[in-house]
């Protein structure tokens, strides 16, 4: 039997039935509450956070999960299951359908298995380390673009941006074309189906990209910190580069 | 029978055919070609293009057609048909679901009927003069918050907002929240429906917002051009300002 296939398909019925609550609540009251760092959480991100580890706690009862709205352990070694109930949590609010679940196994700080829906479309991306990685059972491919050719997509926070900071300065003198939207999953996720070349986003946390560092890596891509090192989950980390892998240096040149 | 009763049936079935032509080309070779204007075009804008010029010269042939990527008249007086057949071209390229179809009746300048279609949420948008809008037959309607406590939409362009353009400062500094991703007939959608409260791009043709014009007045709210002058489609212009109508003044006010 296949590695992580049981946690795999767990993963994925947890998946599409956060997709349900996701669909349910798109266009209706949301109870929108403002969190203490001033972001925004609706009563769907609490929902599915919730029933992640009321699903997981019966099927593994010893792994822990580390949520973005609520956790049932801490940073550490181990098995732990990361979750971002709702990424893109401002898409989801504004109406803008990028918002995707994010679940991911991480064993002793390093992701193994991660899947991600959109429920919108009906997308499920999946991958093991190993196994490929696969959308609705088609195998994704990064593509293999220099960066001045290609594609970057990058953060959707107007006041940061018009901070010009210096590797969207550096970028946009390079003369790539940029795409921007809310919503790191989706964005990773364009990267590892080869529609754009690199994603940089200093404020992303271990949660939103553990399951899509998988899925990324294995359709042929690279996943580091701003300095091009590898990422460990064993603690708590922001921002991420996440690259075609032909792209990486330069897009880790330009972001550090 | 309701005025305009055979164009928003016409209207209607063109946008659902044009959202099956979406569909085809989202995920697949799209054939994309730079324009003279350096913004980039797909083979699915041009073969929904072609679709609505045949298909309203068979039912209404005296009428003439206004089309991002072809035109079978100019603009002027009289019956004429705006079109844009992806408006959100660059989301439609990066492979993120905010394009939708656009397709208006303009008489005299004035647009009278207006049917936008979503394909990927299945969201048919439509209104007529003095007869309401409705999406999938659902009443919309503007929101009455004001500008400080709202979501304004806005450019999707990182080189643009890189410049700092006066209005983003000034809206940044009133402390609004801020939505972007590509698609002008989208983001007019959410101010329709409540979801945000304004929307401002002086990229914006006559072509891309004549339909959501028709839209969001019948929804109870306000389209200008940047001095909150009203839009005249006898000729082309550049830029609009789109609100619920509370927030319009301060909103002109900012972007001016």
């Amino acid at each position: 039997m296949s590695e992580y296939k049981k946690e795999l398909e767990i993963a994925k019925n947890i998946a599409r039935d956060a997709g349900l609550i996701m669909l349910k609540y798109f266009d209706g009251d949301q109870h929108v509450e403002i969190k203490e760092d001033n972001s925004q959480v609706t009563i769907a991100d609490k929902l599915i956070n919730s029933l992640v580890i009321e699903r997981l706690k019966v099927v593994f009862p010893e792994d822990g999960v580390v949520g973005e709205e609520e956790s049932n352990t801490e940073y550490g070694t181990g098995r732990k299951w990361f979750c971002d109930p709702i990424d893109g949590t401002m898409a989801f609010i504004w109406g803008t359908p990028t918002s995707m679940f994010s679940l991911a196994l991480v064993v002793d700080g390093i992701p193994v298995l991660g899947v991600v829906y959109d429920p919108f479309l009906d997308k499920l991306y999946e991958a093991v380390v190993n196994q490929g990685s696969f959308c609705n059972g088609h195998p994704l491919k990064v593509s293999n673009k220099e960066l001045n050719d290609g594609l970057v997509v990058t953060t959707s926070s107007i006041n940061k941006i018009m901070k010009r900071p210096n590797h969207l300065v550096r970028l946009s003198e390079m003369g790539v074309r940029f795409a921007t939207f809310s919503g790191a999953v989706y964005k990773a996720c364009l990267v590892a189906k080869g529609k754009a070349e690199a994603y940089f986003e200093d404020g992303v946390n271990a949660y939103d990209i553990a399951a899509v560092q998988v899925i990324v890596e294995e359709s042929g891509g690279k996943v580091t910190n701003i300095k091009g090192e590898k990422l460990d989950y064993t603690k708590p980390f922001k921002g991420a580069v996440i690259s075609n892998k032909t792209s990486h240096d330069e897009m880790v040149k330009c972001c550090s």
